[in-house]
């Protein structure tokens, strides 16, 4: 093959490109009416009969002869002899004749000579003569629906590339359709590659730097969000030879295989192995941020052989390896590509519009895919703002609702600069309260009852700049407060903490003393938290009384800088058997029956926007807020 | 039980407490993360481990204690010695020492000792001493990712009511979730009745009055987009001791059950005998148009007995049989619940506003639910006009984009009036071109090209006071134009019309002489059709050759008022035997493989709205019809 030298990165336009070159329509299935909804329609449908197929009675009563009414009303009602009945589901087995009606029941066939029916409801009967009497005049074909009345034999159905809905399922029953040929759903395969992803379940060991496979079911759900159909294949860790042959098998049975992320560069290898050895290599690395090391190209079959052939095999993009990274790759070039073969159009509503909550630095020459979240300022109008744990952090998108898509040569966003924002889904729905702050679990407890919020544990320091900067409606904050915020405090309720410790040695410590003299080893907080502050106040304290420097108090203590910014992780560390003492909650040793070596109170202030006060969340929370600490006093 | 006599229609709030009363959450089940996708989170879910758990490099370099590169740059590297490696998925066996460095990869575990790392760009290798020449600087922590760093054990992770996104999909795997508790969707059963109908596959006897059940998939659909699992029961037939053992089984087995349609007034005697004996009925008529005659009840379990209890059994509704009344019935009152039930938020996009295209009239004191299409004027705004074939039809819906509830007491809702729509799905997208006008297998291939057009086959000349209303985009219009148009001429062609008969019979017919003096069954169209136009033009000539009154030749065409709307349907009566000649087009003789004799061409014209020529779909459709008319020259 003719391996390409990749010198330069391509730009975003010639990655969609080669994406879009490749081919990955799967073909027509025929599908059941009943498994229809959602599919796309492959070819148009026409009606194959009339609906209804039969003249057909629309209410109750008596058809006749329009004629025969003329000249009736209430008063002077027409005269007819009922010469038999029709109900539905039954053939009519009389013909009318003159001054003649016959009983019908709604649904049911015209009988043959009919022309016009009249409810009963306008008619009597002649108790004597068993006759109708026809209390108003009808025209032809007045309460009647002929035969195509609804649909006609011939008449265009349903287009191609029809998205199947109820109201499309109605109307295929109507028609009498049994099954119906659809768009197939690409096969897209997934291969995850790395010696250190452990499936989620699986026993994870973090001493050896193992993690959990983010990307694989993360992207199986992107493809299924698509349209397509995700194939998972087992995890090949490093292993060459499994990788190869877990490549060959994909590309036989998908029709595109998605692979990513070994940060090793042995997979790399491999995958340039198989793609020299069996296709096409088309593009090689991306002017994308992230992105960059974006693979493109294809698979052949064994069979089909030849590179540059389109029959069989598969197409193959290679994602990077952050899950972050792999998401905004995924949705920027390859979902487009897939909701395109499974003939699904764009969704409706994929972009808004909002104004920058900060300023954004961004001073690349490669195009930014930048995740963000939003929210809604005072006036309900859409706020959006960057969400980036960095480039390693997992979870940064759980955070997002949208991306940005950011110009290379761009050196600012500025602060209430519009933007589009592409959402991830037309479902998504900025969160109705935006919090930032101390992780709590009263707090937590609370959020549970509102609608949709979002909360970011960030710690209390951060969230006071957050709340300065315009972003959050509240702030959450334990600890003493350090400076003074133009905020609204909206509740505020007091934690017990302190030192948590195993229960087997409990009765080794009794209080901060214990921790400064004794050879224990501790677990601190990051200097974000509120605990950490109260822990700073306890131990200036301490050494007050002692009249010694705080700071040799603190050089005693071993493991005072071995910081942790989770609100659990001390706790767990001191259940691991990694460390003595944690400093945590009260709340924290209960849930994790540990023991409580209490150091004392701190409040937990809600802070919030004076501006935000009218948001509907905000005034979800205050009540709710307001519930609890009535409950406490 | 205490039967309530219900002397006046419920409110349409009074219909929704009912159904908002009844109980139908199914409870909470576990599901595995790969299956979790757009499912609802029954409780909060925190971290249960920090991610990452250790801490983490972030790039291929080398780790080290920052405090050993101050002062290092390309001109002064810091020299340090290589004690080991670490690479992604293995545990450090080695601990830091004094100027020491550990060469390490991305995302392996940082080893004992070290505070940061350095990119391998800022090195290069010594070779005679093997030592790492450090060209920078670091900070403690410098690019490393700390053990929580992006979720820390204890943090909230997602709260109950979260529908799981692939974002929240990549958070949990994250997290090392296998599988989560999410709320169990509603079991809706649906049961129809009525011996009249055949489910769609089903062989269908129309001359029995037998139609398609339309509403058991076309329910189960709206169902399953309302997040409910939809149990379909057999069709019962009015048979009343085998619905009264579906009703009862259905009402063990789901959380709701929904019947709808015979029409037959043994149905309703059999579910009031049920409810009557084992449930309690809340509601019987509503005062809305359509859906007076629903009826809103409890059928509680065998075993839980008394009436009153909440306990087991199931919710029931009654719906109304018509297809667009059932529909608009459970949109309005009975999606929301199960939506509800299942934890699903409204959807977004639910609703949109549009002027009245036209002026619609409404008196009657039922609110009304009037399913409307949406299409936009010139200017790109939204215009909304009432669909309706009447409530026998079945189909209109599948030509409708949502509903306005028309309040009662409202006169008229006037042309340019501004509603509110209630879109069927956050999915609907107004189609991009409405056009009304004659059936044409021509028109039909081309619009097969457009993305998502709307065609209403009313006929030529509905389709021209359509036009002139200001509703459509485009008429097309088949034979004469028997009246002047304000309307752009898009394009023309001509086809071949004339009569159609059996090829056993071909010899028998070969002009319009033989319809006029032979005595032959004739299947007419109606005069919506150009058709008609133009055969009324040639039985005017033929009139006018023979000297005779066009009347009294028209007399003697048996079967000349058996005037079908449907395009194909007089072809299919002669090859059913029915009639014995069709009036229709030569492309319809060969698809049905009938004899054709020709009566002439006749020109069918596409005529534009002069306002709105600027509309991407009229623009498109433009297009595709210059290809035609050029394939044509």
């Amino acid at each position: 093959m003719n391996r390409k030298e990749f010198r330069d990165l391509a730009s975003p336009e010639a990655a969609r490109e080669a994406i879009d070159s490749l081919p990955l329509e799967a073909g027509v299935e025929r599908v059941p009416l009943a498994e229809a909804r959602g599919r796309v329609l492959a070819e148009r449908l026409d009606a194959e009969l009339d609906v209804p197929g039969f003249d057909r009675a629309s209410l109750d009563g008596y058809a006749l002869r329009a004629r025969e009414t003329f000249g009736a009303d209430e008063a002077a009602p027409a005269r007819l002899e009922v010469i038999g009945e029709v109900h539905a589901g039954d053939a009519p087995d009389v013909t009318l004749e003159d001054r003649a009606a016959v009983e019908i029941s709604t649904g049911a066939v015209m009988p043959s000579g009919a022309d016009a029916m009249v409810p009963v409801e306008r008619t009597d009967i002649d108790d004597e003569t068993g006759e109708v009497l026809v209390r108003t005049s009808v025209a032809p074909g007045d309460n009647v629906m002929f035969a195509g009345a609804d649909v006609a034999a011939g008449e265009r159905a349903l287009g191609p590339g029809t998205q199947i809905t109820p109201r499309d399922v109605g109307l295929l029953s109507a028609l009498g359709v049994e099954e119906l040929p659809v768009r197939a759903s690409p096969r897209i395969g997934i291969v995850s590659t790395g010696d250190e992803l452990v499936r989620p379940g699986g026993d994870l060991e973090s001493h050896r730097g193992e993690i959990y496979d983010v990307n694989s079911y993360t992207i199986a759900a992107g493809v299924e969000d698509a349209g397509g159909e995700a194939v998972l294949y087992p995890h090949a860790g490093d292993d060459q030879d499994e990788m190869e042959r877990l490549l060959r098998e994909a590309a036989e049975e998908c029709d595109l295989v998605l692979s990513s992320g070994s940060t090793s560069a042995s997979a790399v290898d491999v995958i340039y192995r198989v793609i020299e050895a069996q296709g096409e290599l088309l593009l090689h690395g991306v002017a994308v941020k992230p992105g960059k090391p974006m693979l493109v190209g294809r698979l052949d079959d064994d069979e089909s052989g030849s590179a540059g052939s389109t029959s069989g095999g598969s197409a193959y993009v290679g994602l990077p390896g952050y899950p972050v990274s792999a998401m905004m790759v995924f949705r920027t070039f390859v979902a487009p590509a897939i909701r395109d073969a499974a003939g699904l159009p764009e969704p409706e509503t994929a972009t808004v519009t909002g104004r920058m909550a900060r300023q954004e630095r961004y001073a690349e020459g490669r195009l930014r895919l930048m995740p963000v979240g939003m929210t809604t300022d005072g006036d309900g109008e859409p706020l959006v703002y960057p969400v980036d744990k960095g480039s390693g952090a997992t979870t940064s998108l759980a955070h997002a609702d949208g991306v940005v898509e950011v110009e290379p040569g761009t050196d600012y966003l500025e602060t209430g600069e519009p933007v589009t924002v592409r959402l991830f889904s037309p479902d998504v729905r900025p969160p109705t309260l935006l919090g930032v702050g101390e992780d709590d679990p009263t707090l937590s407890r609370l959020l549970d009852s509102l609608e949709n919020p979002r909360y970011l544990s960030v710690g209390s320091r951060p969230a006071l700049r957050r709340l300065r900067d315009g972003i959050p409606d509240v702030a959450v904050v334990a600890g003493p407060l350090e400076r003074d915020v133009d905020a609204d405090e909206l509740a505020r309720w007091e934690r017990e903490w302190g030192l948590l410790v195993r229960p087997d040695e409990a009765d080794e410590v009794s209080g901060l003393t214990d921790l400064v003299d004794r050879d224990l080893r501790f677990v601190n907080r990051t200097t974000d938290s509120g605990l950490r502050t109260s822990l700073g106040v306890a131990l200036a304290d301490l050494a007050d009384d002692r009249g010694v420097d705080r700071h040799d108090l603190v050089e005693s203590i071993e493991g005072f800088d071995l910081a942790v910014r989770a609100h659990e992780s001390p706790a767990r560390k001191v259940l691991a058997g990694d460390a003595d003492v944690a400093l945590g909650l009260s709340d924290t040793a209960d849930r994790l029956d540990l023991a409580f070596v209490s150091l004392g109170h701190q409040p937990v202030r809600v802070l919030a926007n004076p501006d935000r006060r009218g948001k509907v969340g905000v005034r979800d929370l205050e009540r709710v807020l307001d519930s609890v600490t009535e409950l406490a006093e």
